[in-house]
């Protein structure tokens, strides 16, 4: 249970330096940009005693703060001790899962805000920012975070940092293309966060491939307490998906229809990621890695779809074959994509995010070609899909078609992305292959070195 | 810390695929149950738009779901991750406890949307769901995890499985005697889901006794790392125990006084478990199994009262009993159950459920039957027992006799399940007595076999 | 693994009966001034339905409860998971650590309830309390728990119980004397809390003082695991601070201000503590105690000033000076406070409470000074100082000086509430100093012992 130690590594005084100035560097960038750009919005500026009786509000409870900071806070959970201990399964890699993801979660956070501020909430050269911005801002980095699970023990905390400052800006105009050029519906993120995350991701650890890691085998392996330590992570992602889900759907039916299906899906996927768990394995028992991730999948497949009128009898089928779709991933895919595509996906993303993405944004395309008035009724439906305006005569069939365009939209922003920063980082792969692991760091007399 | 490995066990080939046939055939059945039965309930409905207007609502923040969602996910998380790491303080079966749960709390929760969806949310021919079904459901599953403490390490999953599926029958049976035909109140369900769960748990481990489980002792044994998993899920039960309580209770001043009662009565319960504990061990050491267990039996034993005017200190006067009488279970009842009645209570459920939730059930009586229009005020006292339509001229002592009849019809209900479920189970019990244990399986390199 | 174990101590016969005596007078003294004094608020009481026709209310979602019952459940979790799991990072600690932490705060909040009732509650000779009395008694336990974590290893849980009861004592005393007397603003408690609370400690440990702990530094060692048990607690603290800090503002905007100051705040303090945690160590690694501990000094810093117009940017400043100081602070201040000072700070929250405190009230004074109608809008300005009544006509800078006068107010009662509450602890010190932490006992087999 002794930490292996490694003494005197080449390249530390280098290291020693460059880490510290790029954090330096970074936040006080963010210091002047925030300075510049970013306000307060209407609701939480204290003008808004004015704005109330500006907009006929009767009493504080309407402010979008009681509507979302509940959601928002597992929202945040999920980022933090979600992805984080997720990531603990791994014996060797437990701390640096843990701080690295902290570490880059709270940079991407700040540089989201910005980008996706510019795009969204720019008013008179000011970004406002309320309670949304800052659940759009854990959902960017919540795909920094699945990518970070392809590359995991490949990268040193730098080249994390430079990767998440490219994919949140790429996030964000991928956003904006969907959700404002394209006029789509995605609240959970099935494409934006999850599609987009892990072929970035799976893209960057394609082009960082090293022969070698696969010697290392034991540094890998799982023991008793790393998986107890990732179920934590699990049930936290699992349990709190349905906020995750709902957290930017419009206020009222739609967040509450949200929070049921992500449930419902969530519950079906459980029970398939068992069976083919149990039916994939010798000697018919359970691995752990199957029920640690692809129980995960029936979440991220109604992403788009959650708020739609699936019904919880859709969302159980989704989640039915997600799990099936994710397990079999797990057993057959990812020894694949290693063995013949150098793909080297240290958690399994492409089962958990990528191909259930995809599923998501399939089901989404699907639900809303099949959206009618009958189902939605009259106001319903113009609410849902946000009929109004320049898209006031748009049609249920060609929003599917335009939902459907969103994912390949995403593929190739992911694809491009990806090359980008991969390319760059194996400009400069550390050779010590191991060097991130070794970075955290804890002295036997923490208090009083 | 490594685990142990048995190779080659003889029933594998079977068990290999009756587990996968089980898990997908019944998720087969619930998506064609919730195909026929389930929808949207009007406030997750599209439609509600039209609703609101209506019902002359005038915000979207008069959605059930910003009543109950906050409290909803904290319920879940007292089901995933409170009942599953609890039991993660026996050493041997750490993976077994956070994993079946899982297993068994994700089925559960579809069978009980169905179950008490037919009993209590049925409109022309179909169950309509919302938020409060969610908490339901998770409420009937928490009453089999509970059942599912007295037989740790005895059945294999699928065993648990058809335990789900009869104790989530049954529970919504007795619930449905309680709540309609007997008009009673349990929000927090110390009767329906404390007492019942607990004494049905206990009847089926007494079903199962097996003479030589004693001699595995050192299995059971606890370690370090073990006992700080556990108080994981000890403190998430503790602190949430507020909003289980509160969860179903009215809008308003109801849900504001659960809460509040709770928080009383668990922080009492603490300071007397540490008292007791600390007695009754050898050399005043406290004993962590007391810490993690004992010290939740004060949010048992106000379930049903919680809601009503039982008042702070009469909180702490329930606290103060409960951690005693749970302690005291622990030192000397439990090892007479198991010597004396063959009753191997794993986790001490009877100390920490089922004691307590008669507690609860009794003192839920009394508080109804001292109630006065005094102390609730003309229009609080209709609206906290519902004295509307048929049972307009209940008076509070005749309800405190109904709700006494209440406790009696949960132990009766519990009794018969037990027998049924444990007698269909020892029919088929494993000759590996240790399958289930066995059954969660870790490979050493997970991402790739 | 293993714990140690030792028998035969000779003062147990003594502590058999000493904790369990107070732990029972103390909780029988609580029912009976609970009995006496403290009654449910007018909207957790069942006259709340004739309350809200006498305030015009129009729905049962402007009860309190609805404002602050989610934010309460997020401070719940930060005192009893936060605090109790940041201290389990030491692996001679971990069971006394979460356990103690449990018991004392067990105690405290009910004592708080009463102190701060007295204080802020009382009306007509009863102590009314709802949601914001819960979050507030919390918050004051946290105070205890910053203090503990200064101690921690050197007394024995009846010393802590006794430095409880006068702590909270003393800490309703200060907090009076800020809000009330000099009318200054404190919703996150950088003053009250943190100021209050870590020096107070701070002064118990100078006192108790044992020049021979330092002999025992092998007990004081991290271990992998602990170090991910701490960062639960670390990433809860984080993760959380938002809510703690918009917990008690006034509903609104207000609220939504205080977390999105907080949430920036803390992101920016990852970055500043990463920078020089990784530059202050050899061969640049990082300090797992760093990240586990610094990053949160961001929270406490805009403790004062968070539900002002900090403003963003405003916020990223605060949180890059604390992260940087309190880093700094454990690199150099931590050892020369032991060998000069002959201060012990266990868990260094000279660091992560003492300095942020200190810096969160300027902060907040300086903030107060600076506010403007014009900033605020007239009725905000009035709103966010509650220039109302007898303060109607203090300006700004008037405010300011008094909330200066409130860090002073506070560091005095620390001192002096530390040296009395020290004093006597030192003069019943243990004479064997590990008599805490062998407190906590589990046998092998504990459900049948």
């Amino acid at each position: 249970m002794e930490r292996p130690r490694h003494q005197g590594m080449a390249k530390n005084t280098y290291m020693r330096w460059r880490l510290p100035l790029v954090c330096l560097l970074w936040e006080v960038a963010m210091i002047i940009l925030f300075g510049v750009f970013v306000r307060f919005g209407p609701e939480a500026d204290a003008h808004w005693e004015e704005e109330k009786q500006e907009m006929n509000l009767t009493s504080d409870i309407e402010n979008d703060f009681y509507f979302r900071y509940p959601s928002f806070q597992d929202v945040h959970v999920m980022i933090f001790v979600g992805f984080g201990f997720l990531m603990t399964f791994l014996k060797r890699y437990g701390f640096g899962a843990v701080g690295f993801n902290f570490l880059l979660a709270a940079f991407g956070i700040q540089w989201a805000l910005l980008m996706q501020g510019w795009f969204h909430s720019f008013k008179s050269g000011k970004i406002l920012i309320g309670v949304e911005n800052l659940i759009n801002a854990d959902f960017c980095v919540g795909s920094v975070c699945i990518a970070f699970g392809a590359i995991l023990g490949k990268t040193s905390p730098i080249q994390l940092l430079i990767m998440t400052l490219f994919q949140v800006t790429l996030f964000a105009v991928n956003e904006y293309i969907l959700l404002n050029l394209l006029h789509i519906k995605d609240a959970g993120g099935s494409m934006t966060i999850h599609t987009f995350g892990a072929y970035f991701g799976l893209t960057v650890t394609r082009i960082l491939y090293r022969p070698n890691l696969e010697q290392s085998k034991d540094k890998q392996g799982s023991v008793y307490h790393s998986d107890l330590f990732a179920m934590i992570g699990t049930l936290y992602l699992w349990m709190y998906w349905p906020s995750f889900n709902s957290a930017i759907s419009e206020h009222g039916d739609a967040q509450h229809r949200a929070a049921i299906n992500t449930y419902c899906s969530l519950a079906a996927c459980v029970l398939t990621t068992v069976a083919f768990s149990s039916m994939l394995q010798k000697k018919g028992k359970l691995d752990m890695v199957h029920i640690q991730n692809a129980t995960l999948a029936g979440g991220v497949a109604v992403g788009t779809s959650a708020e739609m009128m699936l019904t919880p009898y859709g969302s159980l089928i989704v989640g039915f074959i997600c799990g099936i779709v994710s397990t079999v991933g797990y057993v057959y895919l990812t020894p694949f994509l290693e063995s013949r595509l150098h793909i080297q996906d240290t958690c399994g993303i492409h089962n958990l995010h990528a191909m259930p993405g995809l599923i998501g944004g399939i089901v989404g395309a699907i639900t809303a070609a099949a959206a009618t008035e009958d189902v939605y009724g009259k106001e319903g439906f113009i609410k849902a899909f946000d009929f109004t305006g320049t898209y006031r005569t748009r049609t249920p069939s060609v929003q599917g078609g335009f939902q459907a365009a969103g994912i390949v939209v995403s593929l190739l922003m992911a694809f491009a992305g990806g090359t980008l920063v991969g390319g760059s980082a194996a400009a400069q792969v550390p050779e010590d292959e191991e060097s991130d692991v070794y970075h955290m760091h804890n002295p036997d007399k923490p208090a009083s070195p």
